[in-house]
């Protein structure tokens, strides 16, 4: 199926908005077998609209829209809808009385203006968004499908997950698709092109440099689910063989929490220092759920005066200068001992940063110089620290 | 002058990157009084590149393109635009030889197939891409333009910035534009769009939801120079008549860069102890240009030991819980203490958070309730614990 998608709305022309709902849905649509010809953004101008709704219609089976369906006169793609498809817009019952309540509820009148969005066209079913005011419309004519999904994207993903990807992945018939992302690091893009044109994995492959490494997008057709399964099993597999010692997490997983499931399955205990990156080490560990069972917190120490007054010694400030190993090595020991965990981190630097994890008998430590602007190479020191506790927690005593 | 804008690659349309360009270049058309129409994303495919600047050749004045300039086969920009406007592409002997010029630089012999980046049509001048192998073409022909930009965002901006840019403002004659952004807090969007629609100011204002705050944009058109920056001032001095009170910086100022300058200015040094927000304060103030003058570091400090350890008094904890406006502002007292600052910041709390911010003998507190994400009620959390720190800091004594 032939899909193009249009984002309405002129904060997306004048560049006050991203359009993450594009992309979204463009992430979305290969796993229900759907290819995407096209993206169009276009402002709240009624012609416009109808012009490229017009050009979509004649080009593909399946056109989504995201926007315009709020209240004002400014939201126009019901209009634009009902102009290009020659139906006529009608105020329908059940949405009105379903809107009046939602008012009733809020304590408040519903604006006359809003009864906009109670109106169909006769082949516009309403799609329902609990988390606003306005429907979606799924309208079916000629063997093609329009889908006008609310801008908002709280609204729109809910709504695609809930009710259009299921409705869409039944009329879809013939194939089902499955996807999974493998996360790899210390390997380059170019390196691993090259160990993944060597296999014969029995899947396509998308490879994506990301700020935590190297991912692999696996994706999987078949016509039964048993087979797709199997043959993402199969391609996975293939791929780790390929990659072995290199794959640190695969679909949703995050640093944090891979680091964090070592860490509470050991039930060890953390405890940071930083200074080169600022409280950045800090905030990334904190946002992994339930991190606050192994995270003993940390010590933000710009200056040298602070990281003494936090216990490291200043002998070896002296001696090695606040931008050493071994002044990392005493950060990562000062946290530890101050917060009485069981791994300290200590990171420090200026221009260059040195990172040092240890535990009180073994330590990893890390040196690396980062030619991007400051936001940037704390972002990049934070990943390095994070894949150095990996390391730690992974070795054999 | 109309435009649109097309960006090229199959890597927008399966949702692996967002399109950070268009947005970019949406933002900088309204200061050269250019319209945006239209922006189309697709495929690495070259009759469908085809028919769409074909589309665009017809409708549009000026048509941006980004994307499809790189060496490999999938990069198809060039050929679609001399296939839609008729000409031949030739390799440019001056191009050819910067190109062999930057691999020799290299020490690496250039392949074979980057030979097509040195290629040009009659009607097209390259424009220099310092930052990259491919150039990009300016294209005059039948009183319309087409410039065909890298994908890479930096090498893109620079390439708006320093070439394209000045070029279009010298062509698009007439009008000379400037704006200026406001940002405000504690206001609503309503209240802001109430407030401004009964203000005479004489310049086009956009108002805009932040996670800092309200900002308006404000946009100011007229034939001269000196008579547009008359007008965006008369327009600001109008706004901040309005707004009193309510604006905390203009432009490119950030929450944590203000703070950091009243700091600064006033000799003042800063010490936080946070548990609600993980980090991400230290994170977000040490993001500030010269953050280590002012900011002594912190604490980050997530479960009731780990404070106590750090100075809080157990007697507090146990009094009033652990998440309190009481346990915040000891938070604050001992960060200020153990750090030896003037000023602490203490963020506390479970499901609401507290605030408070002290410097010995005031102090300014916050309690809210984010009913969002984790990540997002942190970043919510972090943006009022900077405002109350500004307010304390522009308290009179």
């Amino acid at each position: 199926m032939d899909a193009e998608i249009v984002s309405i709305g002129t904060e997306l022309l004048r560049g006050e908005v991203i359009d993450t709902n594009a992309s979204y849905l463009a992430s979305q649509l290969p796993l229900l077998g759907i290819d995407l010809y096209r993206v169009t953004q276009v402002g709240d101008e009624r012609g416009r609209l109808v012009e490229i709704f017009r050009q979509a219609w004649r080009r593909s089976q399946l056109l989504l829209t995201t926007g315009g369906l709020g209240p004002t006169e400014d939201d126009l793609t019901r209009e634009a809808l009902s102009e290009m498809l020659g139906e006529e817009l009608k105020v329908d019952p059940t949405l009105e009385q379903g809107l009046r309540g939602l008012f009733a509820l809020w304590g408040r009148e519903m604006p006359s203006h809003n009864i906009k969005q109670a109106t169909l066209i006769p082949s516009a079913q309403a799609i329902p968004n609990p988390r606003g005011t306005a429907p979606g419309w799924w309208v079916e004519k000629e063997g093609k499908i329009v889908i006008a999904m609310p801008g908002p994207p709280k609204e729109m993903r809910r709504m695609w997950e809930k009710e259009v990807s299921p409705r869409l992945s039944q009329q879809v018939k013939g194939e089902i698709i499955i996807s999974r992302t493998l996360k790899t690091y210390s390997l380059t893009e170019a390196e691993v092109d090259e160990l993944v044109s060597r296999s014969s994995s029995p899947v396509e492959i998308g490879i994506y440099a990301k700020p935590d490494g190297i991912h692999l997008r696996l994706i999987a057709r078949a016509p039964k689910q048993e087979e797709a399964e199997e043959r993402i099993q199969q391609g996975e597999a293939c791929l780790r063989q390929i990659l072995t010692g290199h794959i640190w997490g695969v679909d949703d997983d995050t640093l944090e929490g891979v680091v964090g499931t070592l860490l509470a399955d050991g039930g060890l205990t953390l405890a940071t220092m930083e200074s080169y990156t600022g409280g950045l080490l800090a905030a990334t560990l904190s946002d992994a759920p339930r991190s606050c069972a192994y995270y003993n917190g940390g010590l933000v120490a710009p200056p040298k005066e602070t990281s003494i007054a936090l216990g490291v010694e200043a002998q070896l400030l002296s001696q090695y200068g606040a931008t050493s190993l071994e002044v990392a090595l005493a950060m990562a020991t000062a946290a530890r001992q101050r917060l009485e965990a069981n791994i300290g981190i200590g990171v420090s630097g200026e221009d260059a940063v040195f990172i040092a994890v240890e535990d009180g008998r073994r330590n990893r430590t890390y040196h690396g110089n980062y030619p991007s602007s400051y936001p940037e190479a704390k972002r990049r020191a934070t990943i390095a620290a994070l894949f150095k506790l990996r390391c730690l927690l992974l070795s054999p005593d």
